[in-house]
């Protein structure tokens, strides 16, 4: 195992201390490392709190800011965090408008934060994040899991949290964009979690895993690396039978890199995969293209699109300053 | 080989092509598709060009936009771009004030640089950055190669000629931010440069490159793999016997991925760096972190530090809309 790290226990809380320190202008360590928060907490809004596994970095605490998320709540690598975590943070960062939870569907994630948001004593409301459309039912998974489609809930709810909607009207809006969200990726190599010390999956030198989740589980099926054109028709091929759009809907679009792959080949991407969507009679309104959901260092993508009118693109569009995700500001 | 690609020939064009429709607000694609330039140019502004072989985006071109570059010449992957796409570059984006190359310090570049300079029929001047301070005189370089300092430059001088300095002032300014400049990289893994199919250099297991280029090219040594807190006192030990600063000296850092190391791992490296400087008295002022001059999909970091007076802050500070790099609009 080659990583840029002191000793694997300490991981996790060295990168946060790093992270803070670089960014105390923006977050800050809340009490005992349980979470991190925004440094700036704005009476009267509803608090928008996240958090899961490590290793998906910028995702979570690189959202927190103006404009997105209030808290985040890390775990080790791929692990999720603890209900304490989240009650934690929930007290730390609640002004009394309440605190809606956004959740990516993963079992140790739905239970920990429904553990939290029964424990709570403040209104509360929880958003479970469900974009991939590759697999059902999978390895940490009853139902479909959340991905990068995740960041597009967290930066439209948090915008309009922003401009003081309602927890009630936050609940629906996140609802809402999941619903219009859909997302599906590929690797080409694994990622391994440092605590195990050997990649998560054995995948051969001509081979990719369609379909992959964000931390290496196994997708749709194992198949023979193809060309970006193939894979970008099948990525958008699942998103775009899931989503049913018509002609003419104007879409976000993301291309999210797992950690390992250059940006030079995540922008071939964009262009294979905005090819496809014009031929659906799909416009593009927006780009966002990076690694922003990792998984480690793994070699490969996701593509998301989702369906915006114009009052989500405004907030899409709304300022935002968080150490990942800064526009506006 | 394993990347997201349809053809090893046509790379560089569908990247442009996705990169120049995802950021069509700000940049376009120059005639013949010999550079990328800013889309709205600056009437009086001295126009900014910059550009180096590609397989280090974000470099350059994410850097063009309002309060950086003008224009960026992408060559092939890790291969110089000709005269005569500098020399169409700064035809376009000439506005009457003059051109200010700025060039990372390797021999193709620096020729290919020279050459334009010579034929171009307006004022214009260069700006070498040569920041790493690994090596001497390396594969690629006579003197000290140009590495992720080279951002550094740009937005200082970026911001500068956006408030209207003149071309002797900003070649001044250039040459003075690549004096208080330094870098220094490792690698754990190779690149794999696409035209080649293979890795660039062999590396053990449990091996690193200390000092690497940012083409793989050979470093200082080929040592065993060590913890973050050994290659952070190392790289920093390195750039501060360079750089001779005074306890109190303000600084910028930046720790920069080569593309492969995931975030979690860079600010660990943050983490070590930033106790290593505070423990020679210096403060670190502005934190950079990510990968923003990558070497492919290359394993490890680099540590960029600069010596900044208020002034120099002030330009960090100011203003920047790239698809990169994005403050305070």
């Amino acid at each position: 195992m080659k990583k840029l790290i002191n000793d694997v226990d300490n991981i996790l809380t060295e990168s946060l201390d790093g992270f803070t320190a670089a960014h105390a202008d923006i977050v800050t360590l809340g009490e005992g490392g349980l979470f991190v928060r925004r440094k700036t907490p704005k009476p009267g809004k509803v608090a928008l709190i996240s958090g899961g596994g490590s290793g998906h970095e910028p995702l979570h605490a690189g959202f927190i800011g103006h404009g997105m998320l209030d808290a985040a709540c890390p775990g080790q690598v791929f692990t999720s965090p603890t209900p304490d975590q989240m009650l934690a943070a929930a007290q730390a960062v609640n002004t009394g408008a309440g605190v809606l939870f956004i959740v990516k569907n993963y079992s140790g994630d739905m239970m920990n934060f429904q553990m939290a948001a029964e424990m709570v004593d403040c209104d509360n409301e929880t958003v479970i994040v469900n974009d991939d459309v590759a697999v059902e039912n999978s390895t940490y998974t009853t139902g479909r899991r959340g991905v990068a489609g995740t960041l597009i809930v967290e930066k439209i709810v948090g915008a309009a949290a922003e401009r003081g909607d309602s927890l009630e009207q936050l609940k629906a809006l996140g609802d809402a964009v999941n619903k219009a969200t859909a997302s599906m990726g590929v690797a080409l190599t694994s990622c391994t979690v440092p605590a195990a010390g050997k990649p998560t999956f054995q995948i051969g030198p001509d081979e990719m895993e369609m379909g992959v989740g964000i931390h290496g589980e196994p997708g749709r099926r194992r198949v023979k690396l193809a060309s970006a054109d193939d894979i970008a028709a099948e990525l958008t091929g699942a998103i775009l039978k899931d989503l049913s759009l018509k002609a003419g809907q104007e879409v976000i679009l993301l291309v999210n890199g797992f950690g390992g792959t250059p940006l030079m080949e995540l922008y071939l991407m964009v262009n294979s995969v905005r090819k496809i969507l014009g031929d659906h009679g799909l416009k593009v309104a927006r780009f966002l293209t990076g690694p922003y959901v990792t998984s480690l260092e793994m070699a490969g993508c996701s593509v998301t699109v989702t369906a915006a009118d114009a009052a989500t693109l405004a907030l899409w569009d709304a300022p935002v300053h968080t150490p990942a995700l800064r526009w506006g500001v």
